[in-house]
């Protein structure tokens, strides 16, 4: 292992306990549970937007916390789903009167607590609506959206959804607006490499140099191809052929893109990515927005990327280009 | 090699258009040269600042450029310097009439092409002033800082030099805080791998699984010791008591601190770090001001860290706590 730790059972405390310490402005633990994250001020008479996940993914899941985007976060182990009752704990701290939108990745574990959790808030009084986001193209055919895990591409429903929720917006309304932003995403990632689990201490399955895998998962569920490491531009290609007929994605549309590192891939590739991506869409006569690149869903210290595309209206447009301020993500106005 | 590329030696300028693309309201390119990088909207009535540098460290160096940071930037190849009629073209290019302030790190390619690009704008009646930054404890002892290497520590120069020259101070002004953050800031890392220079197809240096090396260069120069991979606490201790003995950073101090992942080592292991940064700090009775955890200064895909401190009068913090915005860092007023 190439890890900068201590004792592996502690990988995610600690990790936490340095969040928690670095940004005291942002956000706070409750319930004497490191795991149990929420905005240092809840703000009243809005709706609550919690999430949850397993650690491992940073900025996933907890990063998202903050101004302009979510009010709370479950943190698991790493990989892992966070327990109903942490879900629940949150779901109480930040529901002010108006209700609590879960959202968050289709994964069994997350769907069981979320929907336990929810039916408790229920027999509580604590109105919760729930939004899945499920933007993995490789993971599913068309047609069998529902079956398809949720990526990079959740990042969009935080903010687009949390900017709706900040203007005072009701639980239905936010519910909706997330859900047409998880309509109109589609990501694809590709992977060089493969992750450690702390505290398993070797890789969960096994990539050689110069191999690669396309449509491979966050947490390395398989792709839709495997084979030898082709050019930035081939991969570029290959994705963005499945990403834009699957929507599709058509001529005269405005999209954001974001291009997502997974871990170890540094920014220049990202950057060489990013320049094919714009090239494709400008051939495609599709409007770039605006984009994001960096690492916004990552599987530790795997290599790799995703690229998703949001396409937008007016409505998605206004939102999105809200500010925000989180632990890891700071927008000013677009 | 595990990279998202297409030809080696299309590395640099394909990184360059996919930048440029992304940030078009920060960032454009001059003199038909894609390696000429200045400011979208470059500001009059202000003291221009420049730097250059080997690419293959983004966010460095031109990912500073952009509102109340840089005004330009020579992009060299990976790891080499830019050439002097580079320079010389951002010069011209920046300079509305204040000057301009050369910041870059303390490499021999670099000095030498920044003092001849210095020497010709001089013939043309611009004038310049330079800041060497030397931040790198472990690159030659106490008493020989002129020699330290210049590393992640930079970004603390250019954001308070930065946000001097943007409230309209003299050349000299922003040239002397430029140089007083210099001499406040301290910073030391760890690798854990070597990167590889696309062109080169090899590692420049053999690391095992395993190893790491404490004092490592962001080239990989050698560091201060080499051997088996420690506890993160263990290695965090050791860099944190060079470089507070170095400044030396004492109690009742106040402090900002960077903890800057060099290329693949994933966020959460960059909080566990800060941590214990923290807990030190504490105990030693520093202050935090604020702090930044991320890719700052990365080494492409090296794995490890460095750690810097910078020591805060209210001058400097009123002038680090400024808004900035360019492609690669924004930060709203602290």
């Amino acid at each position: 292992m190439r890890k900068i730790m201590n004792k592996p059972e502690d990988f995610v405390d600690e990790m936490l306990q340095g969040v928690l310490e670095a940004h005291p402005d942002k956000i706070k633990y409750i319930n004497n549970d490191l795991r149990c994250i929420v905005r240092a001020n809840v703000k009243s008479g809005k709706v609550g937007i919690s999430t949850g996940g397993g650690s491992g993914h940073l900025p996933l899941f907890m990063g998202y916390v903050g101004k302009g985007m979510l009010d709370g976060c479950a943190v698991g182990n790493v990989f892992a789903s966070p327990s109903t009752n942490q879900m629940l704990t949150i779901t109480k701290e930040i529901n002010t009167g108006k209700g609590v939108l879960y959202i968050y990745g289709n994964y069994g574990g997350d769907i069981l607590n979320f929907n336990m959790s929810a039916d408790m808030a229920d027999m509580e009084d604590i109105k919760v609506m729930q939004v899945v986001a499920n933007d993995d193209v490789a993971s599913s055919p068309k047609g069998q959206e529902e079956d398809r895990r949720g990526v990079a591409g959740i990042f969009y429903v935080y903010k687009i959804a949390g900017a709706c929720a900040e203007e005072g917006a009701s639980l239905e309304e936010v519910s909706e607006i997330a859900k047409k932003t998880c309509e109109n995403v589609r990501t694809m990632g590709v992977g060089l490499s493969p992750c450690i689990i702390p505290e398993v201490g070797k890789p969960t399955f096994e990539m050689n140099e110069g191999e690669m895998e396309i449509g491979i998962g966050i947490h390395g569920e398989p792709g839709i191809g495997k084979g030898k490491l082709e050019s930035s531009d081939e991969i570029v290609k290959k994705i963005m052929k499945n990403i834009i007929e699957d929507l599709p994605y058509k001529a005269g549309d405005e999209v954001s893109v974001l291009i997502n590192g997974l871990g170890s891939t540094p920014l220049e590739e990202l950057y060489i990515v990013y320049r094919k991506v714009a090239q494709i869409l400008k051939e495609t006569d599709i409007k770039i927005y605006n984009s994001y690149v960096g690492e916004f869903a990552t599987s530790m210290e795997m290599a790799g990327m995703s690229i998703s595309l949001l396409r937008l209206d007016d409505e998605l447009k206004a939102f999105l280009g809200k500010p925000a301020k989180t632990p890891f993500f700071e927008q000013s106005q677009l």
